[in-house]
């Protein structure tokens, strides 16, 4: 099946592509906040439309793909796998969206002062996105497991931020406004390692065929 | 295609129970919040299990039913819809989970008062949950736009509590804690909405071959 397989090469590249947006869009969205660019954030809501299109476009090709192909075994798998992938980078796109618009919020405020463990929680987040759509395309389950083993220090240092902001409005009355937006953005970039957590899962399915969801253990029958 | 027509009803039957248990994860976790009541929190926490195990039957089901019914046309994006939608609803009940933990964590503090109007924007959200599924199950694309049009009224009356909650806590140094745990209860409800936001799109793209995400209006090719 040489035109499927093409198809599905395709279908890789598209979601890789939409990938990197998305983790640009993380990556400006915080960079708007630590350096206070409203360029930066500007940029990330101007993606949006174009991340929204592909969206379309994936979930309209993986379909065609189901109903002219009629795949079986592990192409279908990677076929509905690839359609899980998209909807989770597009709500990572609209979570990059929401810091931007927090980030713009922020700049109004006289912030007292830089949020540390942010860029840091960032970074952690945007690897995870780009390891986790390698792993996709490369059918690499080490790295998928990389990925979901990120999960707890994402939680953790998140955590740490909470605890962090909540001190700081105990402290002082005037600062509750940033810490709410500081906060929100903290919980977002642990959604955005939530989604990339779920994309890895997809992958441990497509690659072993194990649904690794729930730590579930059974093998797919498909 | 009677196989097919019964193996379909099947997946209406299972995502309509999967809904009834998310709908009522969201009610007692809210309740258990307004009435301190600690058993309805564990209650929506002893039912993860349950739903986590029904989407990864859905999906297993959804999943052989493309292998070897191939459908085609309408059953094709039917299948593909519920195979969506069933993540929807999975990503909900981990949402009530998270409300009845942060209900649980509120039981040790003294609320200061009762927060008002979580309990009203819980009922709207229920009742979107409600609607979409229904709309799902019996076609109904004009159940799928009421969902739509109440996402606003989510929106407004979500801005309405975090204004609340944030003028509260810089009134009150104490009050900090509770009102982020209150915030973040309005905001899994409001992602709650999204969700079901998200299924009734899914809707009508299944009953009228139309993608409305993102305000296309284009018609699709499938």
């Amino acid at each position: 099946m040489r035109h499927l397989e093409e198809e599905l090469e395709d279908l890789r590249k598209r979601l890789l592509e939409m990938s990197g947006l998305v983790e640009a869009g993380i990556y400006h969205s915080v960079q708007a906040l630590v350096e206070k660019d409203p360029k930066q954030a500007q940029l990330v809501l101007k993606n949006e439309a174009r991340i929204n299109q592909m969206q379309i476009d994936i979930d309209e090709i993986a379909t065609n793909l189901l109903a002219l192909e009629q795949p079986v075994a592990t192409d279908l798998r990677l076929i509905t796998a690839a359609m899980k992938i998209n909807t989770e980078l597009e709500r990572m796109g609209d979570l990059a969206v929401n810091m931007a618009e927090r980030a713009l919020s922020l700049m109004d405020q006289k912030l007292v002062r830089p949020p540390v463990d942010i860029p840091h929680l960032a970074n952690l987040v945007e690897s995870m996105v780009r390891k986790t759509l390698d792993a996709f395309v490369k059918r690499d389950a080490e790295l998928a497991r990389v990925v979901l083993a990120s999960d707890d220090a994402v939680d953790a240092l998140r955590d740490a931020i909470y605890i962090e902001l909540i001190r700081f409005m105990e402290r002082d009355l005037t600062v509750v406004r940033q810490s709410v937006d500081l906060m929100f953005i903290a919980r977002n970039l642990e959604r955005v390692a939530d989604h990339a957590t779920n994309i890895a899962e997809d992958v441990l399915f497509v690659v072993e065929g194990v649904d690794v969801r729930h730590h579930a253990t059974r093998t797919s029958h498909t």
